[in-house]
């Protein structure tokens, strides 16, 4: 298909697909004249994970790069790549001091220590959970009860992911899927999390008026 | 204190504070003389805020305004904000058609009246959670199965998210854990999840060389 019907088909104006292109985001068409390119449906496909990657995960253009190059790669690192598409470890963190991060991360790998968990040393997300724990504190928070109970959490969430993950038939489509569903699930997860928290606080004080 | 001392207690460079100050994101300090004003340690709190809300939840200027707003309210919309403050709820999704979204919405609600949630029909939560399950559809991943263990896992965690608010003496300390627990708590329930990930992977697929 041109340019034109990709699209028309996926709803992003041209000039977006253009820019995308230009910032590989979306590998090139097969050049049919010099000044012609001809898509399929895997652009398609691509084009809307772009989409949902930076609608609906917030993700900077330059992470979804990463994470694409790596679902295009032979022997992709996705848990290095999908850890870099953390918030937390988007860099920038000059609000924080690099010492009171530090004693943080020395918590973190303790609780994966204590664990077993099977954690690369330098996966980016144990740099990521130790921002957050340092934010917290920084903001005069304290988030021990709350580092426990989210770590058996993440246990519980981790083990289904994988069948997720599982449901996929080849390696592409389980790479695919991680990203889909580590991404997207976040957002999930958050957004289900407002809703039981809004039911837990109006258990406990009351039902506001919306009701 | 001088804004001078606000920037060196927080590690904000003083051009950085007095933009947040323009755009209200900082409470404007007592003027001692017209060109100089005083700062004390509720500017000190609330800049570290603004920085956490910014590196770690990520969120927009506005978004962060909105949820100053509702902190300094006598009869805050607590719930109604954070759930505005979901990357889904952002706006700008014109990459999922509206009827896409409307067939998720449906499903969100059927989901949280079968579960008896108390949640207003009008929480931006619900809309951003259909935002989500459109996106999963739209990549052509099934997210059924996961919906359920995510509500399940929401459920729980929510039950100890209000223990959280629970732990401030007063409404406005429960107000301030509210949102620095939902906003910081998704970051690193995410970067814990990416470890856990990891590790099942590890576990099921065997461990890479970083190891």
């Amino acid at each position: 298909m041109r340019i034109a019907e990709l699209s028309q088909q996926t709803g992003v104006p041209v000039p977006t697909i253009k820019y995308y292109l230009r910032e590989g985001l979306l590998p090139a068409g097969e050049l049919t004249r010099p000044n012609q390119a001809n898509y399929d449906d895997r652009h398609v496909q691509r084009l809307r994970l772009v989409r949902v990657l930076l609608d609906i995960g917030r993700l900077p253009i330059a992470t979804i790069r990463q994470l694409l190059a790596a679902l295009d790669e032979p022997d992709p690192d996705v848990h290095t790549v999908l850890g870099r598409a953390l918030p937390s470890a988007a860099g920038g963190k000059d609000s924080i001091d690099p010492e009171r991060v530090s004693a943080a991360r020395v918590r973190i790998d303790k609780l994966a220590a204590e664990r077993g968990w099977l954690v690369g040393r330098n996966a980016p997300a144990r740099q990521a959970a130790a921002e957050v724990l340092a934010a917290f504190e920084l903001v005069g928070a304290d988030a021990s009860a709350l580092l426990v109970r989210y770590a058996d959490v993440a246990e519980d969430i981790a083990r289904f992911d994988l069948s997720f993950v599982g449901q996929a038939s080849d390696a592409e489509g389980m790479l695919y899927s991680a990203v889909v569903g580590s991404i997207l699930g976040d957002s999930l997860l958050a957004a289900l999390r407002r809703m039981t928290q809004e039911h837990e606080s109006a258990k406990k004080f009351g039902i506001r008026g919306d009701d």
